[in-house]
């Protein structure tokens, strides 16, 4: 069981925690047999998480990668006090054991693919598409190229990397994105992350994007719970007829329940309801009309397609949150997508964002909006070890040890602060 | 795709729908592969399902069977005039489409067992547990061992086989075949099948059961809701200390709920909650505290897997329904719970009434109230051709199209009618 944390270069994208550091953190998992065969996984990158996996070495070694139920029941035993600890605040999920289970389920289905010569979404019960469709994911953001050029920008770019370089700080930046996004990937629906500016101002940008890219261009847009019920009504009604959906407008399942009731646009979450334990209040509640799996944080892309079964018996959709990730993930996202039979809506992804690539072949390719699903056995992606070896050069080189968006932001701003509710 | 009917022989044992009949009806399915290799099912037999089996032959036939979402999806689409009928007011389920899709799951991941060299479990994510328990599965009965002896008996027979074909219809009777039964199979709990005398009656032999056996063997006991809520409450409470759970005491989840609110006991239920389309009321209902499972009637063993997974969200304990089987489904139903990583209770089996057997070896064995999960690829089991072709003469000879068992009590009592509640 091989662990490795990587850095890749992230641009300074904007959002609701503050700003993307140069760098993303990642980290590989591996997974190798005895009879030769390596099993891969990729979750959100921070020594914490990194810390776990190593713990659970000792679980994971001698175990049977095609007995999962059985591994996770040690996993989950060894690591209980993990079990109960909450998300957090943050847009992204803080908790480990999820992360540790989905490393593990990952690799061994990985493995499993390998091994009977089938794709992973074979094993979780077979392709419902060979095209996975994903949105173009705006961000506000600020001049530069992310990596070692952090806030400077390369001359040389053209396209989309040069594109990818510009500011977006108001409508005609999200816009002109969402265009140069568009022109180079094809994606059929758009996503912008919010909670960046006063709500006028994102609200604005929505408007301007339905305007640009007409009805036929669906629109979601996630202010990341920054909002009060009060705030996301008022301005939630201004959105009914621009977007698709309406993504974690405010927190916690009481606080979306009410705006649901109030607007009438379909919420979706992954910050209120974000494990099978809050399917209950899910339920109780109708908190939401959405829930967007992630692997990593729901535990494995076997536990994600229990979650779409829920969603299929409570009449929810269902789509895919996304952070920053490599190929490893995508697809990973792609035969999760490619198996689930009520996929909804198109994924979420960050994958236009970043340039570097772990996986042999480079960056997978987006055409017409979708990801087609790998043809090889397992997950279908090998790793280019001389590009993993360079991004942990990175992630040594770079000294992040977690996300920390606030710390970011504040190189760019003295003195801000996250706030888990701002306006 | 071959569609086989086949009879075996089966005692005359009383349930709330009336009598057994001397055989009962099994369908086998059989996939053959363009490679060579041959997947198994098994669904309760009746010539409608037979007829959608069939019909489905178009639809199966060039399909890939590693990719059930595929296939599944098509054969939902062809028979959707099927997915909104009710399973009706018999102990069993009338629904064709979810047999349907339990048999070509099942005999498709039996062929991707075979196919890869692994067991079912492992295909449903590996082994919880390699020993399956079951319970001693206990039913009033008439003097007779059923197949060609009908109400004659076997003078020679010994052991459980002779207690098999003994009268049973008062407390001494049920406790004698209890005896017979676990000494035979060495189960560790017994279920009661009731609604057959009036409540009285089988609270007492409920009560001498817990006499002879103490509180270690747990007791279940299933009145096929032929009791109205006041009768369930009633003798519910009579109950309190002596059952592990009541199984369907009354009818529907608004029934099984005035029960539940009023009755200090767990409810089990496989007639009130019996589709994903009723996982929401049973949430708001809270219908009962046990949902179980049967693969033929979720649509399937990755069906019933979901179903797990929704009990482990919302409380509710799992286990299995039975009704008489051969060895296929006894296969399929082993994997399933060996499979099931929240298997609350021993799983039901009518298999001890049986003594004949279609797949090669002939009867599996339940030792220490356990079957030991298959040790081949898939579902572990092959045919005994000669015994599936003596087993389909029996059926063609039988003359029997369905299961009616109120024609076969009017055979002992004339005029008897079914009721859908009785006391």
């Amino acid at each position: 069981m091989h662990i490795t944390p990587i850095a890749l270069g992230d641009p300074p994208l904007l959002n609701a925690a503050g700003l993307h550091a140069p760098y993303v953190l990642r980290t590989i998992v591996e997974l190798v047999t005895d009879n030769g065969l390596t099993g891969l996984a990729e979750v959100p990158g921070s020594a914490a998480v990194d810390d776990v996996l190593c713990a659970a070495r000792d679980t994971v070694l001698g175990a049977d990668p095609l007995n999962w139920h059985k591994l996770k029941a040690a996993l989950g035993a060894r690591f209980a006090a993990e079990s109960s600890k909450a998300r957090g605040d943050a847009p992204w999920d803080q908790r480990k054991i999820v992360q540790l289970f989905s490393a593990v389920d990952v690799a061994c289905l990985d493995l499993a693919g390998k091994s009977f010569g089938v794709p992973v979404a074979t094993l979780l019960g077979g392709v419902a598409r060979d095209r996975v469709p994903y949105s173009a994911y705006l961000f506000y953001k600020y001049e530069g190229a992310g990596g070692d050029l952090a806030f400077d920008t390369d001359p040389k770019a053209t396209g989309w990397a040069a594109a990818r370089q510009r500011t977006a700080i108001d409508p005609d930046g999200i816009v002109a994105q969402a265009e140069a996004m568009i022109k180079e990937f094809g994606f059929k629906s758009i996503k912008l992350k919010g909670g960046v500016f006063e709500p006028a101002q994102e609200i604005a940008a929505l408007k301007a994007l339905r305007t640009a890219f007409g009805p036929d261009v669906p629109i979601r847009y996630d202010p990341n719970a920054l909002w009060t019920v009060e705030t996301s009504i008022k301005w939630g009604r201004e959105l009914e007829n621009v977007l698709e959906y309406f993504e974690d407008p405010a927190r916690s399942q009481e606080g979306m329940a009410a705006v649901r009731r109030a607007v009438k646009l379909p919420l979706a979450t992954n910050m209120c309801t974000t494990s099978f334990d809050d399917l209950p209040g899910s339920v109780r509640r109708e908190s939401e009309d959405i829930i967007l799996t992630d692997h990593h944080y729901w535990g494995g892309l076997r536990a994600s397609m229990e979650l779409a079964a829920f969603c299929r018996s409570f009449g929810r959709g269902v789509s895919m949150h996304s952070n920053n990730h490599a190929g490893i993930s995508l697809a990973a996202m792609t035969h999760l997508g490619a198996a689930m039979p009520n996929l909804s809506y198109a994924l979420d992804t960050h994958y236009p964002w970043q340039w570097e690539e772990i996986i042999a072949g480079g960056q997978m390719k987006i055409e017409d909006g979708c990801v087609v699903l790998p043809k090889g056995p397992g997950l279908g992606v090998e790793l280019d070890r001389a590009a993993v070896a360079r991004a942990h050069e990175t992630y040594k080189r770079c000294g992040l040890k977690e996300r920390n968006d606030e710390i970011e932001m504040q190189k760019k701003v003295p003195g801000w602060k996250f706030a888990a509710t701002r306006w």
